[in-house]
């Protein structure tokens, strides 16, 4: 399974592939950063984003696209542009017939470090070790964007993000629900905007 | 000139289009509001306004679109699917080299009403009397957009929405200037998010 995973963004918008292989084993595809100029107008700040997610698209062909997923209120100088980049991203994918997840940071931090408030050192030292990489990709956006599409790929079967049914649950399903209702309680109802 | 306002929303997206004619006179053309069931997942919900939005701007080909002000802090529960859908307006319009333009509502109530912080029902009763309707049109999404259209058409001419040069302004202009001084003051750093 290859998954296009979306660190979005309005000055520099993350992206990364990665294939899933049998037993998890994950391989490195590609990565890159696509990124538009704060000189430009907004309107078109965002046709250049779009126009460079859906390249990326028609290019790797995923069979999921795995989004940041965006709060209100986080750096609320550039959370606007955020969430309409990720809007964007998800229009892309929905064009092409392509799903889209959604996972807030905490949960990609967990699925990739089993701690779903690990340092963002720690995170970048995982995703090198899970693709085999010899140095991180760099902005930070690009690696955040290859933490994405692994954070999908890791997830336990089943992961509870809505926090509805958790009987029957494997330790790291609860984990995962565990730290997914943390974050909705350190969040409040802002949680459930995207 | 012909203006199609935009009040975004993925639940409910208002279209307004107005001819604005010689003399600043101004007639009704269409209203409509373009919906998605908030039981649908949220990419195929975006791809449903964008393509409603689209259908809108190749049956109306407007000079300009005029889109509501989005910010971070108002209505949180909302506010993200709102700006994802500011944001597939400002794309439809860059994809079709239609210019846009961001108001703010207190822009729209000072344009429509002379008074910054007028009531909606003051604002309603202005829409039908400058477009010559004998009733307003339901929802209130869809008297929004109207609302968004006038605001473009009667806005002071060079109206100074980023406060950068204020001197030599016609009493409207500095009206205009100081209701978006004033919204500035209000809203803090988030007026800058859009």
């Amino acid at each position: 399974m290859r998954i296009l995973g979306v660190d979005p963004g309005l000055t520099r918008c993350g992206v990364g592939v990665i294939e899933a292989g049998a037993s998890r084993r994950l391989s490195f595809i590609h990565v890159d950063v696509v990124r538009s100029s704060p000189d430009e107008p907004q309107d078109l700040r965002l046709l250049k984003v779009y126009n460079g997610l859906c390249g990326k698209l028609d290019t790797f062909i995923p069979d999921v696209v795995s989004i940041e997923r965006v709060f209100a209120q986080e750096n609320r100088s550039t959370v606007m542009g955020t969430a309409q980049v990720a809007g964007l991203a998800m229009l892309a994918a929905a064009q092409r017939g392509i799903p889209t997840a959604l996972h807030t940071p905490s949960e990609v931090k967990l699925a990739i470090t089993g701690n779903g408030t690990a340092g963002k050192r720690q995170v970048e030292f995982m995703v090198m070790r899970i693709l085999g990489l010899n140095e991180m990709p760099k902005p930070a956006d690009a690696a955040d964007a290859l933490a994405q599409a692994i954070c999908h790929a890791l997830r336990p079967a089943g992961a509870i993000q809505g926090g509805e049914r958790e009987e029957h649950l494997t330790v790291a399903q609860r984990q995962w629900a565990e730290a997914a209702q943390k974050a909705r309680r350190a969040k409040g109802p802002a949680r459930r905007d995207m």
